[in-house]
């Protein structure tokens, strides 16, 4: 059997409870992340715990309820891990005159990185001088624990697809005052808020190829990032297939396939985040993650 | 109130259930990692969900059992993440001519490394070439939920001290044809089994000074380290506090506070670990962490 539902939201009704459910599009183009409260979306209530389930424990039931407010479709606790790939597009690599990694570059986040759609990135007193900055990224969410798996069965252990902001504090990471003689990917990418994901989750069924999805950034209405999947260095099933060897992908962790040129320390003058900056994450077929910003 | 017990072990008895409990030493320096089945051991039986507790709710019983086998003191599910800690021992960093970094290089370890005492870690295929490596290290146990604390405070929230043994791939670490331009700490040391803890946890109450404590580390018999945890560059209450910068260190979670000089990458010839290699990491007033090897 495959998954109870295509395309799941974590939201808050208007009777007040957080619900899992399938959305009721009002049309097939409709974008979750502009959705708000009236709108007066309506969503079909997912029941069951374990929202990976294949065996029909967890269905999408016929009781219809108004949605409030979409959030992030994981709460941080549900998601063991997200790993995250660097410098993973292809042109970004050429642009900047580097050479392209042999393998993927991998670091992670802890789970206390993830964040709702619609909510605050909060940036803490150590990373607010001139240097948060946002990646926009597809993210991949395991359904059931993979190990040491072929990239011909990888996407098997993919249930869905979500878009992802990667928050980065790019002196933490680089400035070998702050950051010492090597980079720091886990430590300057791994303060609380710092993994917004949303607007939903996406089955992989749904999707029948990644590679044909656009990704778009915008930032205060200027787009700043905008490329195909299709240019991926190392594509999902690669990254499935080599984050498994010798390790077990636990369901629910995410991978985080890298980003794009257009960062905001790539710009000339590079523009950093400050209070109010409105990101916005676009994937096609996904939806719009929307986070702003405060200065915790 | 304090934490129920001073020791902790996780154990399976002789009636064949795994179990928490106190164990009661035949002497003061009793070394926990020596105690085999013939030793029959005896521990009080802990009861309560959250070892952690300080509330009374669990336990130290006076159900006395005999113990089997001594795991590690935690299950991987019950440890949210490793953060761990490069180059912290300063005459380590010296002698390989380097800069002390400003601060400390921080990279995480999935939850999936945590590995039992006495169990053989497991090399995957993609890490058994001349590359597979120990490192032995004092680690924290966070004993509740920590977010930008102080120095002052940093050691309250530690719950225990153990010991840890980082298992490292060098060449998926260093070697520019396998990790690209820049070293790979987080892939090449996150496959399962990469992080065995033990023999047992020790209150933080219990160890007036983690300074005073000594780290050895023998292999096959021979000492390959042998250092004071007060040649830590950033000492721990300095760690649970910048690493809590902005950022929830979870109940649960652990830090390894690093290694000193003596991994098998930087012996002359250098000796990585096969099929067969025993290894025991011990910390004066802990015990001594043993483990083999078995390539996958």
């Amino acid at each position: 059997m495959s998954l109870s539902w295509k395309r799941l939201i974590r939201f808050v009704a208007t009777d007040g409870r957080v619900l899992r459910g399938e959305p009721i599009l009002p049309s097939p183009t409709t974008d979750l992340g502009f959705i708000t409260e009236s709108d007066k979306l309506q969503a079909r209530i997912i029941e069951g715990d374990d929202i990976y389930d294949t065996t029909g424990a967890t269905r999408v039931t016929e009781e219809i309820v108004t949605v409030r407010t979409i959030l992030g479709p994981l709460a941080a606790s549900e998601v063991p891990i997200l790993r995250c790939v660097g410098l993973n597009y292809a042109k970004h690599i050429k642009e900047a005159g580097r050479t392209p990694p042999p393998f993927p570059f991998i670091f992670f986040k802890p789970n206390t990185t993830v964040h709702d759609h619609g909510k605050s990135v909060a940036i803490p007193k150590i990373a607010q001088d001139d240097q948060a900055d946002y990646e926009g990224e597809l993210c991949l969410v395991i359904g059931r624990d993979a190990k040491s798996v072929s990239q011909s069965d990888a996407l098997s252990y993919v249930a869905a697809y979500t878009v992802g902001n990667d928050i980065s504090s790019r002196k933490l990471q680089r400035d070998p005052a702050l950051a010492g003689r090597v980079p720091q990917w886990g430590f300057s990418k791994g303060f609380d808020t710092y993994a917004p994901l949303g607007p939903c989750l996406v089955a992989q069924s749904e999707i029948a190829d990644p590679k044909a999805l656009q990704l778009k950034t915008v930032v205060d209405g200027e787009v700043r990032q905008e490329e195909s999947v299709s240019d991926l260095l190392f594509d999902c099933a690669y990254l499935v297939s080599y984050l498994s060897q010798g390790t077990t992908l636990q369901k629910g962790s995410v991978i985080m396939t890298g980003t794009p040129g257009g960062v905001g320390a790539g710009l000339s003058p590079p523009k950093y985040l400050v209070p109010g900056t409105q990101m916005e994450v676009s994937i096609s077929e996904i939806g719009t993650l929307r986070n702003d910003v405060v200065f915790d």
